[in-house]
């Protein structure tokens, strides 16, 4: 076999059989293949696409191309969800605790931050001493003992994905339904969960800004999870404004703790509640999505799921003083408020432009040296649908940069809120559930 | 500038700008722009294509990666003519001559044959002591005493089209009508001469197989020339036979040699006879078709572009008593005779079969590193259009290989003639000419 051959077979149009695909990834991986031959089988893969079978193949391929995890030592029903990404979206945080007071087990791997987006392991770390790095013996514990952990990965997952990312990403080859859903679905199923739901972000803070390409991508990753034997589902959800109020590290932190003391902005619950309820189904703890609901709005109300989030911060070495007192979280020098500049309804609140704002104010990453600051980001004071005057308080940006700085991002927030003299109505956040 | 941005606007299909393009060449030949990223932008030129204006720019831009040719101290009007490849294709060896002895003068970079087609550099090779590596003073001193020079490329024209061909070659990108029209243009432009005949070859044994898609080509080659202010014109010609009858680097120069003395295959002739007479209307040394056509019947009537051939061999080392006698050259061991399994008239004879089966009877290479047994090659008997009974000589094979080797060519030859019960008619030659 050439590959060489492989990438015209692919330019012409016809499908990979999973021999081909084989011989390609193990081949990439072992650097027998070069990078511009990679390169442009990607390039063909952006034109022909791939049939439902090439995807399976090559996420399976890829899922097997390193380390996969063995997650059968920890009871219970390993539930996991993952999100395509957004603003403000600090979803794992509120809904992980949820679905583990109900009785799933969630043993979660999570990612940092890049660019607009934010990273869970980061949220969780501006709570003081809070420890990311668990695994062993000690990662099986704490998962036995009280159902979940919030932890980064360690073992070598999927590394034909690291390999092939990074040449995607200067190749011109990232915008491609079946690759995007070959990398998440490898990286899902390496992860060894029993399920997988998947939370589809669409809208201007997305990687979909399309539904039609969000439903499209959702659909083929939980074709992809079927055809490998793994319960997937999805949601697509809305990133046409940040999720909840809150775009920062500790500010999300925070927001969290709220919502799991029941007071979380709307969409976010609408959100977690969604997702949870699919997830106790997908872990046959409830029959029906209302009977699942019901489990998570007593976790909630009784107070369990926010205990829930004190004993797996005490069991990973965090302050507990902080959750029980959120008060005591760093609070930036600045906090300034960004005001309306005419009379309306807010139409559209630009995510990925918050996003970015929230970055350069210190809150996330252009590049990954980067050091965050953790009080910096930015809190929302309306959302879209609301009805705001001349000079009311749109957000707050909280920083320590200079005033300089601050400026230059002052507008861009500004632009980042589109209103409108007609009524708005208010996003729904669940687009549509795919199971 | 960033490369991964022109490659993504090239995937979208917008056109690229000379200082885009001029970004990508120049930093391919400097190796700063890595091959991965090249790959990628190819496979998206295949998709996209390009426009006429953006081949333009390639082609000089590749033309220009390295030294070029600088024939101002030639007499007379340089002219060139450049095949695409076949199989028996020895025009040069019968052209060169005849325009040359009309007064145009033929200062001509060959090449060497790999895989099915031969170079015309290893059929000058077949002549005892004949030197092919001639250049500077010598060069020069040749073409302006006699006219003509049939020699090697020393100098490092266009290092773009190395570098790129190669990667072509492996990544499945070499099937571009824009990128093989900047390859073949680029190398014709920066080589110097005033004039530019293309012959595009069609059919089974060339690289085109298709007469829309070499139209399409000799189009834009012509386009590229006229773009970059070369008299650059174009034939199209039938490659679904070999040319002539010989194939192998003796036996076509013997038939070279017969056809400068009057005795050439029509098929043979009729190509040498027009892509003169456009060469001499290209020199100025005719005003019409017809009136080229008569100065180059002359020179072949009277002996005189012989005469020249002669002079060129003596001028280069050769030992002319082979040219003066034909039949002093090498001859295989073996010459096989190829019979017809049935009665009837044949329609094609698949030159590309031909030329594969003459490289195994020694006469070509497949690898670089081969060295070619000059006596081997084909010699056919009969031609498409030709009325043969069964146990007619279809061809003769002339090798010094063992008879295990021959065995399973011969079969190869015999599929090579497809013969039909029907009357079939003869092949034209030309099939268009472009200027």
């Amino acid at each position: 076999m050439r590959m060489v051959d492989l990438i015209i077979k692919k330019r012409e149009g016809l499908a990979l059989s999973k021999e081909e695909i084989a011989f390609w990834i193990s081949g990439y991986v072992k650097n027998e293949i070069p990078d511009y031959q990679t390169s442009a089988m990607l390039m063909a893969i952006i034109f022909q696409g791939m049939t439902e079978e090439e995807v399976i193949n090559l996420t399976s391929l890829m899922e097997h191309s390193g380390q996969t995890l063995d997650l059968s030592v920890l009871k219970g029903v390993k539930v996991d969800k993952h999100s395509t990404g957004g603003v403000g979206d600090k979803t794992s945080l509120v809904l992980g605790p949820m679905v583990a007071a109900c009785g799933a087990t969630v043993a979660k791997l999570s990612g940092r931050g890049l660019g607009h987006t934010g990273g869970t392991l980061d949220k969780l770390e501006s709570i003081p001493g809070f420890n990311v790095q668990i695994n062993g013996e000690r990662f099986v514990k704490q998962v036995n003992d009280i159902g979940i952990i919030l932890a980064g990965q360690t073992a070598s997952l999927v590394p034909a994905d690291k390999k092939m990312y990074a040449l995607r990403d200067v190749t011109g080859t990232v915008e491609s339904i079946p690759l995007i859903a070959a990398s998440i679905m490898s990286k899902k199923l390496a992860a060894g969960t029993d399920t997988i739901l998947l939370d589809v972000t669409v809208g201007n803070g997305a990687f979909m800004k399309d539904i039609i390409q969000a439903e499209t991508l959702a659909k083929l990753m939980v074709k992809i999870g079927k055809g490998l034997n793994r319960d997937t589902r999805a949601v697509l959800s809305n990133m046409d404004e940040p999720l909840g109020l809150a775009v920062g590290n500790a500010l999300e932190v925070k927001e969290a703790i709220s919502a799991l003391k029941g007071n979380g902005p709307e969409d976010l619950m609408e959100l977690c509640y969604t997702c949870g309820s699919i997830m106790l189904m997908q872990a046959k703890l409830a029959n029906s999505f209302e009977e699942a609901k019901m489990k998570l709005e007593r976790v909630i109300k009784d107070g369990s799921a926010f205990n829930l989030f004190v004993k797996m911060v005490e069991a990973q070495s965090g302050d507990i003083s902080y959750i029980l007192n959120p008060d005591k979280f760093i609070v930036a020098d600045k906090i300034i408020p960004v005001l309306a500049k005419t009379s309306g309804y807010i139409k559209t609140i630009e995510a990925l432009d918050i996003g970015v704002s929230s970055m350069r104010l210190g809150g996330g990453r252009a590049t990954i040296e980067d050091v965050i600051d953790m009080s910096a980001g930015i809190v929302l004071n309306k959302k879209v649908g609301d009805k705001v005057e001349k000079n009311d308080v749109l957000c707050y940006l909280h920083t320590n940069k200079d005033d300089k700085e601050i400026a230059s991002i002052i507008g861009d927030v500004e632009k980042a809120f589109v209103i409108v003299p007609e009524f708005v109505a208010k996003h729904k956040v669940i687009l549509e559930i795919i199971e």
